[in-house]
């Protein structure tokens, strides 16, 4: 048996065509929300004179990416090689790896992509720099490499700035790196609840940062770029005057975790803009079961809400169904019926689907493709 | 700006590399697992005198359906349209869509295509046959109507058997619709840990499908082909008596949830098969960051476990990392080394890969596209 050298995914329905065309289930984009709050965003970062390098790894989507640099975007964040290489490969010029990468093939891809766009990486292991400087022998042009601190969130990153001045002489000594900055990003942060949990572990964020700008200076080296923040705290580190580049990526959607959040008083807010379509399936006396299990949402932040119904509960999904409750046996949906569900947390939820709906109103005016969805390498 | 109306998703190696070439993250089936796993199912139904109808939910692969029908597999499951769909392209001539589906386009699309395969479906709703009844008129011969019967699960069925008649009536009256058996699975029974609680669930379904079957004698109908059982109890339906035909998805792949069960000594035992690759991205003191989060694998069911190191564990994962941690902080993994986890669930885990590495020792001896991976409507 042969098998083939690519699959097709077509696209699901045709631009123009109505909403109720749209089979479900279906992932769509409300695209007056989401010019909302592309627009939001970019007008913060423009009057709060920060850089703004919106985070591709929530819409894997050029379209969403082409939007985010022609609304004021610098550049994109990226996690994977394999997303730097969709976004390069539709236009964006300035991509940032907010994340390590230690395959000598995959730092090969990377170095190869600078003849396409600039390309930052991080780093936080002397043994990863080596591994760089052996692939950068294939660049067109230096490598932007960023050290990253762990600023509080216990994944990736060096803790301490002697570790940071270690890296930094790593990376010094490799002609086609070029140190570009630090990335502080705190994943942590991002939901805790109250705007003051928040400021308070970017607070501990900027303690580290400030040991290590302090290190630098001894050191008689700038800093560069110092680049972090999501969507639950990017006011925080922009008020700072510590950050030079802020990277939300979920604002352009939302989902029901950051809908849990509470906001400061004077930050952008931000619209629910991302939807997924569900159909109720089978209707018994005291549920009903919709068409949108664990294949089309992901549960890691909690379950989805129902949009605008708040008098419907949605739980106990399995592979392909969930169910819908109501405290008024009436109000539950019928056979048939359309709701639409916001799912607990938008990047691996997009992540699950090949194609993004944007309607406006009743119809679908967007039928766009996910470049980079999957597990990427 | 136009869009594409497909995307490519390319084949990540060449069958005849090496494992070592496999970046990581990846999605594994060790072949010599799976095709134990595969055989010892076919032998078990055909020396049980039972039917074996696998489900394609849990693969969504042709390659895997193929191979399931030449073991002596009499047909295949499926959830979807889509799914039935793709076996139906792939070659499989026999699908049973074990789910309720009511969207008059996709009722069309599965009466369409009866001109490529037998195709069944489920119904527990007279509104839904009487949708069903309207598209057949695009059928090419008739449509094998089985009643879904709730034995358990508290999703989807009947649950009584006035309701089951009552609904036999309305398939009845459709002359492009043949009223084919009775579906009875019992997917909350397949995690329960202990054989005995698992066997007690199965006899609480046979007595429901009992008072079914008596009321079908009272009307003189033949019940037809009685089809249910997963992973978790087909030992329980096959021995009752009650059941022609099993349905299990999960054995050809396994994950830790299945690891979890306690399993009757006189069952086939299943081996993993499935193994997500993963590589430590990260190493910290006191843990290390591999490069497998939520966009690889699915946690609805608990974390994956690390295979044949249980001194490590799999925590924390964000949507592209996850923390191993050892109590003896010598025996973490090293940066770049890389490591097999065992999915906390398969199902979901294989839907969101376009592509399965089947290896055999060391070497890439197949590729099998997903032909089916994603929400599907």
């Amino acid at each position: 048996m042969t098998h083939p050298s690519a699959i097709e995914r077509p696209a699901p329905v045709a631009i123009g065509a109505s909403l109720a065309e749209v089979e479900t289930p279906a992932l769509l984009v409300d695209l007056d929300a989401f010019d909302r709050n592309l627009t939001a965003m970019a007008r913060y970062a423009r009057e709060g004179g920060i850089r703004l390098r919106p985070h591709g790894k929530t819409h894997k989507c050029v379209s969403v990416a082409r939007l985010q640099v022609e609304s004021g975007a610098i550049g994109l964040c990226c996690q994977k090689p394999a997303e730097a290489e969709a976004f390069a490969a539709g236009g964006i010029k300035d991509l940032l790896v907010t994340n390590e990468v230690v395959a000598p093939a995959k730092l090969r891809r990377l170095a190869r992509l600078t003849a396409q766009a600039r390309i930052g990486i991080c780093v936080d292991n002397r043994d990863a720099v080596e591994a760089l400087k052996s692939a950068s022998a294939e660049a067109s042009g230096p490598i932007d490499v960023y050290l990253e601190l762990d600023v509080g969130a216990a994944r990736c990153g060096v803790d301490n700035a002697a570790d940071a001045l270690r890296l930094l002489d790593a990376v010094s000594a490799g002609d086609r790196l070029r140190f570009a900055g630090i990335q502080a990003y705190q994943g942590g942060a991002q939901h805790l609840r109250q705007p003051a949990e928040r400021r308070a572990a970017i607070d501990v964020a900027l303690r580290l940062l400030a040991a290590v700008f302090e290190a630098l200076k001894a050191r008689g080296v700038d800093p560069g770029v110092i680049t972090g923040g999501g969507t639950g705290t990017f006011p925080f580190e922009t008020s700072s005057g510590a950050y030079d580049e802020i990277q939300p990526g979920s604002y352009v959607f939302m989902d029901r975790d950051y809908g849990d959040n509470l906001w400061p008083q004077d930050a952008p807010r931000f619209e629910q803009s991302l939807f997924l379509l569900t159909g109720v399936m089978s209707r018994r006396a005291r549920w009903a079961v919709v068409d949108a299990g664990h294949k089309t949402h992901s549960i890691d932040s909690g379950m989805p809400v129902v949009a605008g119904r708040a008098d419907l509960a949605y739980d106990n999904p399995s592979d392909e169904h969930g169910i819908i409750r109501a405290a008024d046996l009436d109000a539950l949906p019928r056979l048939g019926e359309r709701l639409r569900l916001v799912p607990g947390h938008c990047d691996p939820t997009v992540n699950l689907w090949d194609w993004i709906i944007g309607i406006r109103g009743d119809r679908v005016e967007a039928v766009w493709p996910i470049e980079a969805r999957g597990g990427s390498s």
